[in-house]
């Protein structure tokens, strides 16, 4: 009989187990402890330093709504950039849209990228895109340095610790806005405003102190602690909350439509709350 | 140093893990095994048969929700029926409505309601309500003879697992629908969409072939497996989607507001596709 878990700790006090089949493998990469594991209940799953990043049964609810809701509100989203998703995800969702034009992707581990296209086919299935240009290095840096003019900015970065700190803070958001266009739009993954309550709230000010707008929106993805995920966006110009009247919804998802896309908006006023 | 965990098996996958500082009682009661624990993360809980089901940091979300879409949707909840709910956290938000005039409230295990009094005083604080009839007895039998005219039932019931398995069958809303007024409405708990599908959608199978309208509204739940927990309704003439245009809204919640209400029964496609 099975009996292999992998056991995710998400504070002192709270932990999680999830039954695999499998460590299909394993390794150190330059940035990271990277692994592929095969759960009984969500797929096969990428763990990143100890921590769960994407699973095959959920990973849609995250990829489309770090997507879509930026991509349906702007008012012509041809030129995308990534910073991280090495996984692939949230290419997939981008490349979805006909608007698009170009979608740089800066993913620090190239690794990250390898051991995806070899175990999470249905995820990191848009790496041969002929939109794509692939950059394997500093996210950080690429933004600072950047002479190009993006409409949206998606950051797909995992937890602030270790590689991905520097994308949490105030100078890289303010290098963002720089890489935008005047209409230009930033969506960030922005944590469990539950369990990473300073997280969550040091994301917020820091893009409201670089951006006229800020904004916060939330989706339940079971495999993310707590389920309850935020996600924080920068506008210079246009109103995420609302869909572009004459954009076209993108067919066959599973989480995003275009009523989950203004309900998603909703806050609670726990969070509204912290948001003062 | 602290060893002390609960663990909670949630399907043969996958297990939760919450430290705990203390066990604070415990105890066979003449239905269930009961007890309750002290968390690190969540503060007191309590555990009915090795399931969690409420704690003193996010119960708020599941008894606002499971009360306040009826009670602001209804156009006159006056007379109010809760089945289960022993730990008193729905009787807490009912009773806060002012055009409330009686609640009456069904409970099997009356060794619940004692020790949610005795260590629960946030949750159970309102048993002294001059408006309630408390009445320590099997919810079916007292549905199946009921022969009030209710405006809202709330069924507040743990998993369908032992003594609350009948609360989901298509009999018991036969007579709930029975004890409704014209324009009553019907709300419980319908657990996760994503780890009981089987159940999330015989309960919305059983409340639409009994009422002429069905529906469902979710809401993030942290202590709930997957994090996203499902309601279903059944109305006889309302349309609960809407707030009744002159209700007050309840000040001072923490989760529910108007836009909560709303955004609540926007649904993503996957759950659409679940109850086609």
């Amino acid at each position: 009989m099975n009996k292999f878990w992998f056991q995710e700790t998400h504070t002192e006090g709270y932990e999680v187990k999830w039954k695999i089949r499998d460590v299909l493998h394993s390794e150190k990469s330059k940035y990271q402890d990277l692994a592929i594991i095969d759960t009984i209940e969500w797929g096969k799953a990428l763990v990143l330093d100890g921590a769960l990043q994407v699973s095959e049964k959920d990973e849609f609810i995250y990829h489309e709504m770090i997507v879509h809701v930026a991509m349906h509100s702007h008012p012509n989203p041809e030129n995308v950039l990534i910073i991280g998703g090495g996984d692939g995800g949230t290419l997939r969702e981008v490349v979805k849209h006909n608007c698009l034009k170009s979608v740089d992707m800066v993913e620090i581990d190239d690794r990250v990228i390898e051991v995806s296209k070899q175990y999470l086919p249905s995820i990191s299935s848009a790496y041969n895109d002929p939109r794509l240009r692939l950059y394997v290095e500093d996210g950080i840096k690429f933004v600072e340095n950047s002479k190009e003019q993006y409409d949206i900015v998606i950051v797909d970065s995992s937890d602030p610790v270790g590689p991905a700190i520097q994308l949490f803070s105030q100078a890289f958001y303010r290098d963002v806005f720089a890489a935008l266009d005047d209409d230009g739009l930033l969506t960030v993954q922005s944590e469990s405003p539950l369990f990473y309550q300073d997280t969550f709230k040091s994301v917020y000010n820091n893009i409201n102190a670089v951006f006229p707008a800020a904004y916060v929106y939330t989706a339940a993805i079971p495999t993310y602690v707590s389920g309850l995920w935020s996600f924080s966006m920068g506008s210079k110009d246009c109103d995420p909350r609302q869909i572009v009247s004459d954009r076209e919804i993108i067919n066959g998802l599973k989480y995003y439509n275009e009523a989950i896309h203004e309900a998603a908006f909703s806050l609670p006023p726990f969070i509204k709350e912290m948001l003062k």
